[in-house]
């Protein structure tokens, strides 16, 4: 049970305590933030309220700790990760009952984002002792005018500090997607979780305290976003800051410093289904993508934003109804260009349904969106299904599916206002890393013989 | 003209002479071959009939003039080559003239195969550049129970002498196609030019002369096989041999030394085409593909293959025609797996056509071939399409295309009795090489900061 | 002659014509903007002082001239590369002349410039046709739970408009290590060139302009900084900025969208010469290094900072003379932590010698400068050249030689404020393309066989 | 203890079974092969002799187990063989003991010689996991002439049924050098270890049998050479075969057919120490080098050999000691290269030198062995050791270490009579691959747009 057994030590009372230098503390602020339970809306869980000291504070340790993390051999960055993935496994239901009560996501998916999770870090670990442990060697004499006498060393060297901030939606997945590569790629690591999935997050960090970690390379601070967000984004001991959420990511992405980002803002994701499509396959995956918890990317859909498409013209296929923050699934059809709903992410279970005439227009209004993270075309062709791929001006596009994220060694990104970097484990390691060349300067041309 | 202005000097009397030490030579056999038009049936060339001592000098060339050029800046490699390749698009007439005339190929055909020479060489150049300049980067620390005090740096080193064995049916583009990675390697080159196309050959080769490559890097000699071939084939001075052929390659791989062999033994291609084909396609496709020079693979078909599949039942969809050496083509239709035209190679414009009532009975027909080399299949659907080509045992699999070499960057290979290696630009460099690694091993551990 | 020949069209009377949409222009401001020669300290050129209306126009044409240039066969996008170096060295002169009168660079330097200038866009077209030709193709049982239902294909697609800014003392070099990879990768181009050195670019521009590049795809805009300056960096049609300079980078990166950046703000560059080293060698390669119109990264050196260390106790090796913006060599000897001059970057021809005790001393000075550009370390022992060029938190470190930038094709990169992002052919292509995916979900597993 | 608790089931009576079908089964023939004890002199161990019949079984039943495996997901493969590995690891004592009993490998090393394979299964598994499931994504516009109509898919495929052939020296790291990437790949495997590591094979083998493989993927088949040994290398069902051994490697290479091999056949390898050398650590390294377990490639020394360098005036520098096949271990000075130990491989503590007296002429004595598998160099110079290392024509090159095999993921690999392929998890993985290619065919030019 989630506060209890191994996970007794990271709650003070009623109070999840959050993670610094290797232990779990409470904050001097003396104050705690609430967690409301979304189905029972109530309070389920408090955590700490952090000062801007104690980030100061983590931020320094998280420096000093990173200098010797980069010291230590690729396997036993590795063999950590195994330990802190076999853990988090082995304590899959704690933290998916977290899940259960900080973001009402189902038990059985609440498991499977656990499990998920400890796969995820297994194959970063792996797939990070290939990525650092191999550079480039290259010889001066591939350009015009060189003799070979520069020989350059290329390595992939950790940023320093990353900063971690995932959504709510997946916040043990997706914390743990930039944790995994952080900390192979030889950085240290300061998570800020959202304070929906705070707590599920502090027990999943407890398993990689529990793995036995070096002090510091890992932090946890929770507390108010007027606090410590800005602070903490804007701090200059952040070398990295990899982020997935809302328009929030924008305005970061001007506070932040002349440092890499990795930003996920979400998208509008759209479905082209030709005539050819067999339909059944196309209407299973919509609805499944349109109202399974993965769709449902915000809690409290605008209203205007519905009536607008009703006002409109637009048929609602269900009465529209709501009670609370819950919404009733809506498939809106006859949905036209001209209604906000067509280009605006509703955060919720609201389907609108586009008629298009050719594949053109589909093509078109896809790409007249400013967000560009995933389109989809249901068809049988294989001309019609590669041609519109191609044309599509998103970061992904899936052929004959739903949007999805993952498999998570597969690339995923965002266009256009839909983020910046790409994930994916092997390009999420790799924008952790910055290249460094080493060049040996010989006195006289040299070549190796076979 | 062939022969003539900047070829006049490769011609001693009627007889063309060969290429060693980087001078054109007559033969101290003072005997010659005669090159047959295969259109004509009169003695079109004279080539020099080399003899073994003759060989023996090449090789001893080839090593010497090998460890000089494998210390030649790589941008320098590149700019003979692009020297190469420029000249023998410049003198792409004289050239075709001979490919018409010794392989009686098309005129346009025979042009084109020139010019698409010429920018393979180029794309060698520029390719080898990127993959001989760059090796690995390795640390010892991704390996369990290691500290990071041994750098491995690996590069790719030159075999030293290739022997290159090119067919009849594209003598300079099936040459050049061995001799651009070879060279631009760091290796020498021995060239075999085949009876039919040995002409055409010694005036590419000759364009290599006039760009300048130091002496005895390119050599070629012509004769008999049953004077020189096995002994070139069998001789200790060839680090790996280059051949593309007929059955001749499975006993060149016995013959041959412990060298890497790059081999294309033919093939016997099938054509899956389905019922939602787009059925002009695939029909314009097969025709080309069965009819047109490049389906052509042998000069003379045995008739008893052709009459075998008759007196089984096949259906002659043309009279069956032959004049000398010239078969009218012949489209063979309802030939069932037991007639031998459905196994053998016929190297003639046949084409047998076997219905099938399933993809998995085409599937298994394309497999229980011993051939491997290429597959098709003519398919709308993208679902088929990708489990057909998984499905075929086959080093390439053309989708909604007739069998094709090419474009020459792409792999090209046979699996099974087809060929042992890969080609392609890419792939015919990095087998053309051998790595070599250097380790450095450090008193301490060191990792690099960033 | 500059301005003369081919060159006469973009010269209006005494003013240069900026270069929009295929087409030398006079700004409509009517104004104009004066460059002086360094040398004679008067005017020696002046330059249209374009308007915000005009920047905007060339934002829009650049945008759909990428669409159409997105969409160019890899090869054909090369062919117009090498037309443009080629048309650069065959106009070396007139080029190289701008850069003497424009930057006081010495002749032979200013067509050394130029000359490899050809040399990196033909090697960029080369590369990019690499990189932009191959992606990745994964397969989704990889990671642990999936089936091979899904094979993702990966292609690097262009970012859309890159704005590119280089700096005055590598005008044209610094200019077409943006716009070559820039173009290849198929975006388009707008470059602000340096006041002092854009004369030079437009020259330059004018070999693109000749090599028959569509119309929009580059454009040149010349004006104030004050006028055009953020506007441009601002700009939301901006979809990358490669910028090489100063400090103005860090401002630029905090008024830029949420696009990729790739920064290089110059360095402190550090040599530890270690006793064993070849003396004479290092002595040659640092007063090169150092008194080299490379090592002038600027022309004014603020006086404060040299006498600084005079009155700290720092020895001048030369009298320290100063007439104008000329400044004579300086060695300063014995200079310590505590002076200024030991950390901050002179710009001009002032080299600090610091006296230290140990390597460690050495690569604690060394790191503990906020820049991070290149170090270099002389020695003759194989372990310490590799433990202090690992140590030293620098993006390149030179072992046994000054501080260079090239071969064009070797990584190069700031960490720290020294920059962001690297550069590089390679890495500069890579830099201006973002990776898109494709998803195939098959109905059944399907695994390749061979 | 060997043969006893879970390896139970493997012995019958006195007599070791072979490994078929999944499982353990006793030889049709009847007989056995006695497996004498080194160190005793006296039989220790003896195993089937298999019959042809059997081998035959042994190859059809990999053939058809093949076909399942390479339709098993990657992350499965990669499963079976961690545990494979934990299970190796687990009963290291055992295995050890055989080794011990064998092969008279000290103890330690032999309990090193376990864990290590443990390791290196299971890098191989994570290695081949990626290997496998990336392929490449090519266009056909990179090449001259083409729009981008042609997609390109290629994909590593296995090879079929591989055959191992370990020598006694290492029979379990070697052997499981070879059977890792072999099923990694996709492949089945037939091992046919050596008589003396006959028995440690068969409990390694009997892990595999425990972690679950599936029926025949993996045999053992044990016997006598002159029944069985040929017979295997030429068996048509062999479609690679990896060996590490001796001069037979050559004759397999000639009697195989076309087919790739991967051939470790020994060296001489030479190490050259210049004047300013580590002294100490030179001779730390040669002393283990020339006289540990693993510079032992052969039990019984040809006395000839070192009695023709007596004789030519070598100076013992310990008296020349053999009992039995125990020879006391012997540094022969002022070694000449006109003696027989300056170039044949004495398999035996064995350790001659050679005086030189330039640089050049201690490479051209390593460069004039027909063996190049590995050289070392001692010295502190930079420059030196780089020159040196670059013109050893050996396959790696040791900079201040003596030769050694590992880590495992370096490439490890011999140049001219000393082998074929490339060895190293990574190039072994790779050599047990062959590329297919997939063609897809659009109607019309489709660019990726981003």
């Amino acid at each position: 049970m989630a506060g209890t057994g191994v996970f007794g030590e990271i709650l003070d009372g009623e109070v999840y305590k959050y993670y610094s230098d290797g232990e779990w503390r409470k904050s001097a602020s003396g104050k705690s933030v609430n967690i409301v339970n979304p189905t029972t809306r109530k309070t389920q869980y408090k955590v700490q309220a952090c000062t801007q000291e104690e980030v100061n504070k983590v931020m320094d340790i998280a420096k000093s700790a990173q200098k010797a993390w980069a010291k230590t051999p690729l396997w036993k960055r590795a063999e950590l990760l195994h330990k802190a993935a076999a853990l988090l496994k082995e304590h899959k239901s704690p933290i998916a009952e977290c899940l259960v009560k900080e973001i009402a996501k189902p038990a059985k998916d609440s498991v499977t984002e656990v499990v998920r999770s400890g796969d995820l870090i297994s194959y970063c670990a792996e797939e990070g002792v290939r990525i650092l442990g191999q550079g480039s060697f290259l010889v001066s004499d591939s350009f015009p005018g060189n003799e070979r006498t520069k020989y350059c060393l290329t390595s992939k060297v950790p940023l320093g500090v990353v900063l971690a901030i995932p959504p709510f939606n997946y916040p043990v997945n997706l914390a743990v997607s930039k944790i995994g590569p952080a900390l192979i790629a030889g950085n240290s690591l300061v998570l800020k979780p959202p304070t929906q999935g705070a707590v599920s997050c502090l027990h999943m960090v407890h398993c990689f305290h529990l793995a036995g970690f070096p002090k510091g390379l890992i932090s946890c601070v929770t507390g108010k976003g007027s606090e410590i967000g800005d602070f903490l984004t804007m701090h200059p001991g952040v070398n990295c800051i990899s982020f997935t959420g809302g328009d929030t990511g924008v305005a970061i992405s001007k506070k932040a410093g002349m440092i890499p980002l990795q930003m996920e803002l979400g998208g509008k994701d759209a479905c082209i289904v030709l005539e050819d499509a067999d339909i059944d396959l196309a209407a299973a995956n919509i609805v499944k993508g349109g109202f399974s918890y993965s769709g449902q990317r915000c809690t409290a859909v605008k209203v205007g934003l519905v009536m607008d498409a009703k006002e409109k013209g637009a048929t609602f296929c269900q009465p529209y109804k709501r009670e609370g923050n819950l919404i009733w699934p809506v498939l809106l059809d006859n949905v036209r260009p001209d209604m906000r709903i067509a280009w605006e992410e509703p955060f919720g279970p609201i389907l609108p349904v586009i008629r298009i005439n050719s594949v053109e227009e589909g093509i078109n209004h896809c790409n007249a969106s400013n967000f560009g993270l995933q389109g989809c075309v249901f068809t049988r062709d294989i001309n019609k299904a590669m041609l519109i791929s191609d044309a599509m001006e998103t970061g992904s596009v899936q052929i004959n599916s739903a949007p999805a994220r993952g498999p998570d060694h597969f690339p995923f990104q965002g266009l256009k206002d839909s983020g910046i970097g790409s994930q994916g484990v092997t390009n999420s390691i790799n924008m952790m890393t910055k290249v460094k060349s080493t060049v040996i300067n010989l006195p006289t041309p040299s070549y190796t013989m076979g």
